[in-house]
């Protein structure tokens, strides 16, 4: 793997799905490949920790197993979507076809379309050739069923065996499911040992298997497909509601935080709880005007001590053990609970006031 | 990432644990990072498929949260078990300790002590620097807890800071454990964004957070350590019973196959299950004595026809739709079902007897 390329592999358990994320460590650019709706705020969170900028949302194709995250991340990034062509996805701010290349820094994914499991699927292929992220065309000892949208056994057929298999063999395969704990094949595993398709198998074997499989309907595809042709934009036409009661961002770790500038701003309007020890509160006497404390230590028996009524700011030195503070406060059922970003240490770095 | 290092990373649902396969390409030399007991089928079939040979598992730790197949793999692969000196896993056919390397092929994976969740705990890294297998020391915005077995925060703080931060910050790091679908970190995210130990937190903070987790007792607990002090051996000191009806191997993708030659020599005990097509059968007359035909796209309606009895050997031309077949009966509940791998094209090859 190029030493300049970021490459990170994400997985929704409820749908299975794999999404990746790549970016050019030089340029900072980054595409994400096949998002789901309800993780988009974990992709968002991680490209900001990572401190990327987000160009591409890359479809594979239209889903009927999970609802794309790419409107909402678009609308938070500004990033572009791009699919092919055919999957009738609409709007796309970029139609692929065979041959286009997706560009992010100095690196490219090119397009190979690969139809069967639907029209409008594509593989994208990393420019060196080192890896293919090929959604439901190939899976990890598997491939993407056939019996509906506009699946056809013999396209898919062609397009694994005379453009997937054609790819160099050490080619990491990064698919769009898997269902057992696998993450990656290559291409030289599935000539081989592909159940279906590898070894001997000719276009009789492949679409008489893909003919016989009597899969049951897909529970999602009634209310996946209909969403992803509009690239995941919800039915409201909203992006999900940021909360009235702070400016929050989720961390990647999935902790809710403030800027302390904001909470120093806005004190009458909110409730500071201080978890710091009493040894640290004796040795530095600076508090937040109105602050409770309670030290982390005894929070846990004193929760009732917490007022109900305004949103509680958690702190402490560093901000790490106000996150646990944060996580008690949320297992109460309280949802207006924010983490103070960096403690004291950088309530004070920024020069906010203490009393 | 090295051209000639092969990387596979596995996931364990139930346990929601990561298991690392390396091997050198050149030489097939392949080193295990904490396996998991349930999944030593699947593991080994890799193996096995790569064709690599297994020279040892490697434990991070005396896991607390599933049982390793370590013991299990070293009985079907004569590999080693390795694990530090400190772990208290016995037998162990190599100790290891800070500082010692464990080759494969022209790749080495370097022990780190980090000890903390508990004092056996060690890290492996590769010895390009590019990659580290932190075990429960350091997980991804997380680490492992302190609470049970020899755990302490004050130690593990140490093992943290002053060895993987340590490391270069492009260092990916892949941890045992992620329950929120995210695969691998690296060395800067982690000192950046690690909620309890990155950025500015000190001891105080971070041995802060961790006395006053109050996590629940670990439902595993009492089962996994005994288990594996024993390096998963299990209580009866007993291999999984292979089975009786055949000599079955497990594929990857999950199959049990029975190599043709074994099916011929012991015709009279199994029943044969030709599910190809009638012009197939037209075209190429030769039949294995004795098999049944019906083909694949009828066999969902005649089950009820297969024979009980005798073992269920499923064939085709390739050996891929009879994979379906095999799916098909095993959802009747019936186990003794195998598919001779390869199908006709390979009974041919071997110039095994038709009639």
């Amino acid at each position: 793997m190029n030493d300049n390329l970021l490459f990170k592999q994400l997985y929704d358990q409820t749908s299975g799905t794999y999404t990746y994320l790549l970016a050019d460590k030089v340029s900072g650019q980054a595409v994400l490949i096949d998002s789901v709706f309800e993780q988009h705020n974990r992709d968002y969170s991680l490209i900001q920790e990572l401190e990327l900028s987000l160009i591409a949302c890359l479809e594979t194709h239209c889903h009927a197993d999970h609802v794309t995250g790419a409107w909402l991340l678009k609308h938070r990034t500004n990033c572009q979507i791009a699919a092919s062509t055919d999957s009738g996805i609409d709007p796309l701010d970029k139609s692929v076809s065979h041959g286009d290349e997706n560009s992010f820094g100095s690196f490219a994914l090119k397009v190979i379309a690969t139809p069967g499991h639907t029209d409008g699927c594509v593989s994208y292929l990393l420019n060196d050739q080192s890896m293919v992220f090929t959604g439901d065309t190939l899976l990890i000892r598997g491939c993407g069923r056939t019996d509906f949208q506009q699946g056809s056994a013999n396209k898919l057929y062609h397009s694994i065996k005379e453009l997937l298999f054609a790819l160099p063999d050490d080619c990491i395969v990064f698919p769009a499911h898997d269902y057992a704990g696998r993450t990656s094949s290559t291409i030289g595993e599935e000539k081989r040992h592909n159940p279906r398709i590898g070894g001997q198998a000719n276009e009789t074997d492949f679409v008489g298997f893909m003919e016989n499989m009597n899969l049951p309907h897909p529970k999602q595809l009634d209310i996946a497909v209909p969403a992803n042709l509009k690239a995941g934009k919800p039915d409201d036409d909203e992006l999900p509601r940021t909360p009235r009661w702070a400016p929050v961002t989720t961390t990647y770790s999935g902790v809710l935080e403030v800027a302390p500038e904001w909470v120093a701003a806005n004190l009458n309007g909110v409730h500071v709880l201080d978890v710091r020890t009493q040894a640290e509160i004796d040795e530095e006497s600076a508090q937040i005007e109105g602050a409770q404390h309670i030290p982390i230590d005894k929070l846990g028996a004193r929760l009732d001590e917490v007022p109900t009524g305004k949103p509680v700011m958690t702190i402490c030195r560093s901000g790490k053990r106000s996150v646990l503070a944060f996580n008690l406060l949320r297992q109460t059922g309280r949802d207006e609970v924010a983490n103070i970003n960096g403690g004291f240490l950088r309530w004070y770095g920024e020069g906010l006031p203490t009393s």
